[in-house]
């Protein structure tokens, strides 16, 4: 006799409810929804400071590092801005009922394309719990009902965050199970969620690559992966040279932990010696370090060396590969070869070397003249964003309520039968 | 010190191998591939005594049934037939390259949306040999590489259509790698392809609930999955009466074995006194058995009583299950409770009923006034399809060469950085 954990129980009962849920989330106006948003923001305002206890209580039992605890803490204003981010997200334009795409057949069959929602999400993310708000948001504009199963470290806050967006919910005349949260911190509910085919219809997953791994190798529901982001910027020979500086230092030091921050320039033969040095120094002064290959040590000989790893390296840190190539063909062959067809951006005045390069590489993100740290919902005016999706399969790059949503299509006749 | 299997170093080597000549198949312009189906179409037709040879040794080895030997019979102008498939995808509009959306933000990036090939794709289907000539194709047409899994019994067959579809695609310079098959009718294929995460980028099952099954159950890789299709056709109280048992008749009888045959028809309570008695005549002249409710049984008693599971049932065959219902909703609710999101059909002559029906039904394709048999890529003007997608993920209903394709992003910028 099979027995089920007691997460798959607690997973198969919440994902019932949930599907409930979408059903009537499914049948709502925008005009509803978005009343449900500002009644979520107005709770987690009036629930500040249950929330904000809840954080102590987080922070008092967290044995993490400094960083860890910075990403984990909520102040009032961060809690204002939660509430802020669920009335931005109201303000967006309906991601449903738009017609994809419209058509009559020669035996007059009108057929409709219409976007409609995916159903039921489980996302799996990390201890930061303005992460939960804003999925939960971003899964209620798109009429999906979402099951979230935070990092433990952020149990307590993630549930009294979850109470104000249930009484939020509760107070717009939505069903509770539109939001919903695992009733722990055990590791067995992800094991749960992942199994969960026929339940969830999609699974998020939000978090550094031992999550990310974890998921695609035992989800059995489809995933929207947010796998590595190892970025380049090339520097072509034509690149206006203040132009390449300013971009460089951005797509690299903005901020490093991004999956959208540049790991590796790639920068021309021709070009090279008058420019490195620049962008060398002026990273360094953003507090940078190299990884640099010969030809470019040839050029600025106290960067520490690269090895065969480091371009294969995803820093996520204030380093910055380096290696000389010669024209857009090689460095499209050394994207392919170390790039994650992510976001890759080339910095170039020739238009021709430009449209070869966007031609030829096949990132979800390709850029002209323009610091891959634009590869972000809020940049793309998606207005919120659940994660940056990495498959090549239903969404690629950041996902908003757009790409939360799926289709379906309406077939309108007078009588057709088929012959 | 973990062996590799025969059929997973064979996969390896395929996927690799695949994946190259889909980098080169994505830089192709449609009227090169386009060239290329045509010449696969030439070769098909000049290979017609190899592969006819191929079917004797199949059908010869073939212990099958009668109806699984004539699915399996090539004909000459079974051959023919499968080239002129090929002709005809080469007519089809151009799916890569599409704008799918432009957009120009407050700060001046330009952004778009494109349509490109997803990648390499693994079909596994049933031993139906011209399935894989018509996947070839449209997989080609919208730039994916793909390898090729059919049925054990057609191994030779479809050995030997691989061989011409090559020696056309060698004609046209495209990549041999463009399209492969298995090796052999190993069933271990079928779990290397399962297993390959990052090797193939998608898997489309094509066969019966068992396939699809195993291959939800077992596979890392993105599946567009075809689960079965339990269709309802609802004959609303409205409906005129000629025109619902035309439909009927259609959506049943045309051909029972496709999955978009309706397997459940639904009758008000109204109307069912005056319609249902003609319909079982209708249906009964084509030789068609009943599963009826007590209420459909009331009005022609000799119709043989519905189980519970009946309604449950995906008869692909020429069988009725009949309920009567009261009104629009009582019609969703069994929907919600037996259906598979497949599709389903209201007669009406009612709009406002009509409206309630499709708005209320979440399936991939909600018909009013039309046969549930119209759910079918050609049909749907899509040219050809390579099957039908009951998922919520990335595709849904007829799968042809445009929804094959994924979408990147490029954007244009004059030197923008991030704040």
């Amino acid at each position: 006799m099979h027995i089920e954990s007691e997460a798959t129980q607690h997973l198969r009962h919440a994902a019932g409810a949930a599907r409930a849920a979408s059903q009537v989330l499914a049948r709502t106006t925008d005009a509803e929804r978005n009343a449900a948003l500002r009644a979520m923001a107005a709770s987690l305002r009036s629930h500040a400071r249950d929330i904000l206890a809840a954080i102590e209580a987080d922070l008092a039992a967290c044995t993490g590092t400094t960083a860890f605890r910075d990403r984990l803490a909520l102040t009032e204003p961060r809690v204002d801005a939660m509430a802020t981010g669920l009335e931005d997200i109201a303000l967006l334009p309906d991601p449903l009922g738009r017609t994809l795409a419209d058509w009559t057949r020669p035996n007059g069959l009108h057929i409709r394309r219409i976007a409609t929602p995916i159903g039921v999400i489980g996302m799996i993310y990390e201890s930061r719990p303005n992460v939960g708000a804003d999925a939960a948001g971003i899964c209620l504009k798109s009429g999906n009902a979402v099951i979230l199963r935070g990092g433990s470290e952020s149990v307590r806050s993630a549930a009294a965050i979850n109470a104000a967006l249930v009484a939020g919910l509760r107070a717009a005349g939505l069903p509770e199970a539109c939001v919903q949260i695992a009733p722990d911190a055990d590791r067995a509910y992800v094991a749960a969620m992942l199994a969960a085919a026929g339940l969830l219809d999609l699974i998020v997953p939000r978090g550094g690559k031992s999550l990310v791994e974890r998921v695609q190798r035992e989800a059995r529901v489809p995933v929207l992966a947010h796998a590595e982001g190892l970025c380049h910027t090339y520097v072509h020979a034509s690149a206006d040279h203040a132009m390449a500086r300013r971009i460089v230092a951005n797509a690299k030091m903005r901020r490093t932990g991004i999956c959208g921050a540049t790991e590796t320039l790639l920068i021309d033969r021709a070009v090279a010696p008058a420019l490195l040095p620049a962008i060398v120094a002026d990273l360094r002064a953003l507090g940078c370090g190299f990884r640099a290959d010969a030809a470019a040590r040839d050029i600025v000989p106290d960067l520490d060396p690269a090895t065969e790893a480091d371009f294969a390296t995803e820093w996520l840190d204030a380093i910055l590969s380096v290696a000389v190539v010669d024209g857009v063909d090689a460095a499209l062959t050394h994207i392919a070869r170390y790039g994650s067809e992510h976001t890759d951006a080339i910095v170039a005045e020739d238009a021709d070397a430009a449209r070869r390069f966007l031609d030829g590489v096949d990132s979800a993100v390709a850029l002209w003249n323009a610091s891959t740290q634009f590869c972000d919902g809020g940049e793309f005016g998606f207005g919120a964003e659940i994660g940056i999706a990495t498959g090549r399969i239903h969404a690629r790059g950041p996902v908003g309520p757009e790409q939360l949503t799926t289709y379906r299509y309406l077939v309108i006749g007078t009588g057709q039968v088929r012959p």
